[in-house]
């Protein structure tokens, strides 16, 4: 990423916001808005659209694979996954859970936090 | 999320280096690394995971949404939600891809990045 | 199912009769027939339709778990499960196959032709 | 299908006794069981394989194209769309539900069943 663009950490959480001003609490309007029209429908709207993506980018893999990965296949793919990351973006927001939660689960995984991290640095360096 | 935790952007980084390392070129080690292991299986294997995973996403937004939202249902949402990025990040990284074409793709859609997007908005119009 | 209603057999092949009949060389038109639109889309959106179909049927499932397994939920489940299988008979018509074939599959698996069938019945019995 | 071959009926049929069969009322083990065992694992297991089988018919679908329809591909869909309907079979039968209801719900649909249908129209008009 170049160091004009914004960063992940940015990007994530501003998405997030854009999610929270869609609530009906916060004036979201699902005549305007797409994502105030999926919470006016409710859960089974948005994971329905869970189901469609994780499609799509199974679709979109086979495709770049077949293309012999060529860049337009390849943006393809960057974009269904970004389909896919959005709308769990949407259910979490739901939920009133966000991306921190997710990366702070990642995190968790990839032992990052503290004295663990440190611990696996020693072992691997 | 606290200070002492680290952002978005250095986790998803870190998991893109961990699913770097993992790369047979770079030593990963099917008979060591789940990870290793999925690439060495190919693509297939791991678009099936996507596919369980979003499954499972949706099971646990029901199932959060039917114990009226509790405490350890929405912490199953988060978990599902986390294992389907990662294999997602494990696929694009088995495309050359990674985190930062899915958030400079979400920017671009939240039309986040300042002068960028206004040439881009000059290119379509 | 009572005598008066048709049977499984007789019902799969008068649906891939209608899908057979839905195809463009057959007459069928994407601007009348849901079908014919959909074979006018291609293959990924018969693929997108069945993503979305599994979705549906594992919300349904929850749901008539979650309500106790009541009437109309069960009904609701049974609903999307037709679905999912109506949409795999019109992939399966877009590739030249049908639910025979399918059937023909499960009775494989099942051991059920000829002298396999009569061994497994033996060591059953 | 051949004169030799089960009817669609038939097998549907077999396919739902032999699910039946593996409860563990009727004495189903899921130590030697597949399908007994997935039983014991309860709907969620169900569930993930359906997500599971429906990825597979996808991917199967797209090898299949992208090889040009050949033999053995299309052989490989039949094959993931049988794994499909076998488990959705799985998840009526710990419903308490079967093959006949999705036969019939097709059937409704299509309106095959005669008198039964002009009955319904009666009903609704």
């Amino acid at each position: 990423m170049s160091d004009s663009q914004p960063s992940s950490s940015d990007v994530l959480a501003r998405v997030a916001e854009v999610l929270e001003s869609r609530k009906p609490a916060n004036g979201g309007d699902p005549a305007k808005s797409y994502v105030a029209k999926l919470y006016s429908k409710g859960d089974d709207a948005i994971l329905k659209k869970i189901g469609e993506e994780a499609t799509e980018t199974v679709m979109a893999a086979k495709d770049a694979r077949a293309a012999g990965h060529s860049g337009s296949e390849a943006g393809k793919l960057v974009y269904e996954v970004a389909d896919l990351w959005f709308h769990t973006l949407v259910l979490l927001a739901n939920f009133g859970l966000g991306p921190d939660d997710v990366v702070n689960e990642l995190a968790r995984r990839e032992g990052l936090s503290g004295l663990e991290e440190k611990a696996r640095r020693k072992e691997e360096g």
